[in-house]
């Protein structure tokens, strides 16, 4: 049996043609991916069934080469299951209930929160057995801080109330952490259980924080996070995203532990890494709104940049509802060199 | 007549205790100042009432030992004065007519623009004369591509539509950004010849560009707005502020021509400048609604930090309306050491 090159770059091997994802593949730029949707009420309803959830993942592998599959869910399933009341307002994104203001933050424990996300380890199996052994499965989870913002403020958007909590409220805001590490392991652990082969955190809030809250919010609960994935007695491949880090992103990929490194679309430095660390990124998700030749250039000088590293190809965010099918299957070909 | 700390800094003197201002400080934190708003009835006219600016600049002066003014005006003065009609919404900040959809994009000519903004230059001059000499001015400008975004989408927010326009009408983009290069020299020259001590340009939007971009979008019209004003005849200091720039800012610091560099928030290291620019940052400004000793330790880590360089104390972005004037009290007394 071939090792899916995805797996061989995670595992540090550079390859001529880098194999080739997109984040939010499966996602609201494909028509059937909308139709899909209307079958269930709301959002997490569709993430809970592991039916809509396989088809969801399966969409764009029909479509497009692509060199692996993702997991359709969602990073707030973490505080779903841990009690916190979770849903979606149309065209405005994510909503809890704030922890700010409350004066006791309780969340039920790791094992009873694990049951409920029972569904999301069902769509797993399901998903892998509807894949080609050729094609990896990427589980996931959010970053401890990137979770704790939406559960501190009840929202998505500026973290600053976030970001004065963590001042304000040093203990409770580390303890909260520290319960996101303990529930995120765990829930990283089931997934490759089930049957994933790689997984992602996704800390898509890692911007604009002082350093040394970076250290604190970000490297130390994303290293324990790590380190407790290990100490589960998982050994797939852990890929870093840290959005926005900056000047941080050496720091993080130097201290965290994690095995491969997301980059945004403003990393073009390719000495930020230990040596031989796996990146992966980052074309900038305009570029499949736009097509043509600028697609074409940013392309060539994504590929051209990092071209001596191990390298997995990528956008740089998240795919836009307004990017085409068409523009998708532009880059895929660009990328596989039939372009 | 001594030289006023802040431009000895700008012309690079390390001095023992940094001179401090504070991005927003005259602002809404400010009880007077929300009185003095009241009196105009919409933002463009406060900024251009230069007996309004100029209390609205002398203000926190009389509350605080602050070692600079700042003029009071807007960035979007700039499209403004350029025949594009900008005006503000309630709680929701500016709006444009979107060049985005406009088949010709047509400008007023610089020289008929400046005259429009005789009230701006007639508030430097007021203010001015009402400072003491120890107290430099500084004098401002939006950087080319925050004020492009602005003007491509008609507000701010979301950059993408803005970024998609640079890579669709890279023509259309690129003269745009000519025009407020010319436009905002222009205007900073002018500042400068009616009173100001120094100029910021604020590209308040630098954040997530694909370095391409930031070096055409950025870096070109930044160092082509500095080179134009040396050619206007202007030799005062100029500070760079490129808000999330990450992984760019050396570049920034490098190519522009910038006498000094604002730092956001998440800088932290000093070996990104040339040897001997001065820095100008970068407290969290959140640390100015938190004060007590989150506060106290915050200011202690950013004086430690750029110790041994030129360093002029300020935020890392504008104070926040929720702030409070003891909070700012304190942060002066613990810069100035005597807290």
């Amino acid at each position: 049996m071939t090792v899916p090159d995805l797996i061989r770059v995670l595992n540090g091997e550079r390859v001529d043609l880098p194999p080739v994802w997109i984040m939010r593949q499966a996602g609201r730029y494909l028509p059937e991916y909308r139709e899909l949707r209307t079958r269930a009420k709301n959002f997490l309803d569709f993430c809970y069934s592991p039916a809509l959830a396989t088809e969801a993942v399966l969409q764009p592998l029909r479509r497009f080469p692509l060199d692996a599959a993702i997991l359709f869910s969602d990073i707030l399933v973490v505080p779903d299951a841990l009690g916190r009341k979770v849903w979606f307002v149309e065209g405005e994104g994510p909503r809890l209930e704030p922890l700010i203001g409350e004066s006791n933050w309780r969340f039920d424990d790791p094992e009873h929160a694990l049951q409920r996300l029972a569904p999301v380890y069902e769509a797993v199996e399901r998903i892998k057995g509807s894949l080609d052994q050729n094609t990896p499965l990427i589980g996931f989870c959010g970053g401890p801080w990137t979770v704790a913002t939406y559960m501190l403020q009840g929202q998505g958007g500026e973290k600053d109330r976030a970001r004065r909590a963590a001042y304000e409220q040093p203990a409770d805001v580390d303890s909260l952490l520290k319960a996101l590490v303990e529930m995120s392991a765990r829930h990283l652990a089931q997934q490759v259980k089930a049957g994933a082969d790689c997984v992602q955190i996704f800390e898509s809030w890692a911007e604009g924080l002082p350093f040394p809250m970076f250290e604190r919010l970000i490297i130390g609960p994303t290293e324990m996070l790590v380190r407790r994935v290990r100490e589960l007695g998982v050994g797939a491949p852990i890929i870093g995203f840290p959005r926005g880090a900056g000047l941080a992103i050496s720091e993080y990929a130097r201290r965290t532990g994690v095995n491969a490194l997301g980059l945004d679309t403003s990393v073009w430095r390719t000495d930020l890494t230990p040596a031989g660390m796996p990146v992966q990124g980052n074309l900038d998700p305009q570029l499949l709104v736009v097509g043509g030749t600028a697609l074409e250039r940013g392309v060539r000088d994504v590929l051209e940049r990092f071209n001596n590293v191990p390298h997995i190809f990528n956008l740089g965010h998240g795919i836009t509802p307004e990017a085409t099918p068409e523009n998708v299957a532009h880059l895929v070909e660009l990328v596989k060199g039939r372009a």
